[in-house]
């Protein structure tokens, strides 16, 4: 067996044997395949595609590559998710909480920001005194307390993919689905969760720019989870449009908690129960009811307990960035476009996020929606505002968003979750 | 400008500008661009092409990134021929005397063996005292002795194609037509020389192994010489069966010297005076007659004072291996087929060349063919011998051996020369 040799194959249009992606995969983890040979190979995966059994066995072993956590000894099923990122894509906060609060467990392994998506870790940081790094044990500690954890993912994890993605991230090979979806539900599946509920986004602000390639991904990862025991589901949805009326670390921390109190942008909510009622029913509790865990408070009481088992003050005031610049609406009439990639672009640019792995974000930068596609708005009233602690940043950050904003234009009204996979 | 940006126009099937063409060249160079973005783009290049503009402006990136030699100042004009590699392929042994025996310069900068094909300098350098390493002093002082030098490229000559080169060979991304010609062209154009005559092989022992890919490399070859100002044309000739009666080293010089005595094999000799007239041609002294050169022992003199001008002794024996092992006829009939690749891998593994680079290779093993394709063979009687240092080598080679030979099969003689591009 040599690299060349399994390069060849791909690159020849061939399905690689399992044989073959046993022996790539952990050739490339041990250093024995080296960074320019496995490149090459992703390229070829990328134009050329794997089959089900190729991704299949090619996730297989990335798992293999590390250890597996194990939750079967909790009292409760455990329920996770996983978004494939988004602007203004806070539906975590909320909605692990919630779905503790209606019996399951839910050990969420969550990501930071990268380009223009932001991270979940990221906001969560913006709790004073918040922890994402937790031994295994204080994992299980914190689920105990709240039914609940968000926390990094440890080394131990799926270390082939790891090292797989740093290496797609900067040869141009990220945008391939068989690569996409294996390096997502290895991880998945090495977490050791019972069911999984998949969020595809498709639209501007997505990485899937069209509903046939989220389709394509969201069964590919469907079939994945299924073949390996895991009960999977997958919902997708729009994202065309930023989700909520912010984008940024603690203003999106903000606006979960306004979820979490009852309240809160419309399609954050919509959003969250419907990814909450497909968790339950996976995780075995199709009865619960997740809008009256919303109204009586018992999902606050869950965030309350978790942001408090990791170290975090849920009372803190959340940190504020020291300059904002206010976008006026262009014109008068009903706002018919609102481009998600631009407004998470501008986000970015504020300092909201990162281009490269090791850089800080800023807690209070970001973007402020003061309405969203459907509503009216007034020439000259405030469309957006801005917000950084790096004032040189907002020019910037304006040359994101141009062409973004469209008044009077043609709109439909456009449902959030577009399609089922099971 | 940056590496991700380069290899995504590529992976995505659209055209590369010049400016990232001559960008991405000068930072792989450099080192900025690194090897594992370098192979995407190479398998990307591999499986989406590029147009004859981008393989041009490709060529003359890898050109720039070096020096250029200039032979204008010679008195007689240059010629130069190139091959894509053989089984049995000295060629270039008895043409660059007899070249230069007809009025020519033949400044002929030459290669070692990979895999199953020979190299000149491999072959060459199995002449006690011959040296391969020229500096450019040097090698003119030869040039003006002999008419004609065979010397090994400098390192200032084209580097990114020899760090690209290196890359591919580990990547899988040997075989990608554009990357192929212009790795060929930027050298022989960096060499300065004004005209040249390419001996694209096709068949089991070459590269290419049909006539539509050989066709299609030609083409693009002779493109490109046309637009770099050098006079350039394509010979397509046969490589399914072996050049000659020998493949390896010292084996191959015997048998050169066999033809600049006015003898060896119909074949050897055939295209040695096929290209000649081309390249006289090409260098603009088609009335030359290499015929006769190779008659009256002009080619044989200007042979031997090359050779002695580079250390060699003409007169010195030649060192043979230690060990034989003669493969028997295995029927009665006309030989139908003797596979030039089977027979280079025999060759190889017997020790004449090399899987890596930096592997030596043993002056004397070879294959010896005692008929060619069309002769009458005899059952039990020798059919080939195997020479080697190495004995334990002969299982090994007698495996690459299997299915080779076929007796009393269908023949039909076919032309050395298959075809010619200008």
């Amino acid at each position: 067996m040599d690299a060349i040799s399994v390069i060849r194959t791909k690159r020849d249009g061939g399905a690689l044997s399992p044989e073959q992606i046993d022996w790539v995969i952990d050739a490339y983890t041990r250093g024995a395949v080296a960074d320019e040979q496995m490149s090459a190979l992703a390229m070829a995966i990328l134009l050329n595609g794997m089959d089900r059994a190729e991704i299949a066995r090619w996730t297989a072993a990335m798992i293999a590559s590390g250890e597996r956590m194990d939750f079967s000894s909790l009292p409760r099923p455990t329920a996770d998710k996983h978004s494939t990122g988004g602007v203004g894509d806070k539906i975590t906060l909320p909605l692990a909480p919630l779905v503790a609060a209606c019996g399951a467990a839910v050990p969420q392994l969550s990501g930071r920001g990268l380009g223009h998506t932001g991270g979940t870790l990221d906001k969560l940081e913006s709790i004073p005194g918040w922890r994402a790094l937790l031994s295994n044990a204080e994992m299980l500690d914190v689920l105990g307390e709240a039914g609940a954890v968000i926390c990094a993912a440890g080394d131990g994890l799926a270390p082939a993919d790891k090292k797989l993605y740093a290496l797609r991230d900067v040869t141009g090979t990220v945008e391939a689905i068989p690569l996409i979806a294996s390096s997502i539900m290895s991880k998945k599946i090495a977490e050791g969760t019972g069911s999984l509920v998949l969020d595809v986004k498709v639209g501007s602000g997505a990485f899937m720019k069209n509903r046939d390639d989220a389709a394509e991904l969201a069964r590919t990862m469907v079939g994945l989870g299924t073949d390996h025991g895991v009960r999977t589901v997958a919902l997708l949805t729009d994202m065309s449009t930023p989700l909520g009326r912010t984008a940024g670390n603690a203003l999106e921390v903000r606006e979960s908690v306004e979820v979490l109190a009852g309240g809160g942008p419309a399609d954050v909510v919509e959003l969250t129960l419907a990814l909450a009622r497909e968790m339950l029913t996976a995780a075995g509790l199709p009865d619960a009811d997740p809008a009256k865990a919303l109204a009586d408070g018992s999902a606050m009481d869950h965030w309350r307990r978790m942001i408090t088992a990791q170290g975090g003050d849920p009372d803190a005031e959340l940190p504020t960035a020291r300059e904002r610049h206010v976008v006026p609406a262009p014109a008068t009439g009903v706002l018919s476009r609102l481009d998600a990639y631009a407004v998470g672009v501008a986000a970015w640019r504020l300092g909201a996020g990162r281009a490269r792995k090791e850089d800080p974000v800023q807690a209070g930068a970001g973007v402020e929606l003061h309405a969203k596609p459907g509503e009216t708005v007034r020439e000259g009233e405030p469309l957006l505002t801005l917000h950084t602690d790096t004032p040189e940043a907002f020019d910037y950050a304006l040359t994101a968003l141009d062409g973004a904003v469209e008044v009077g234009g043609a709109f439909t009204p456009a449902p959030i979750v577009l399609d089922r996979v099971d």
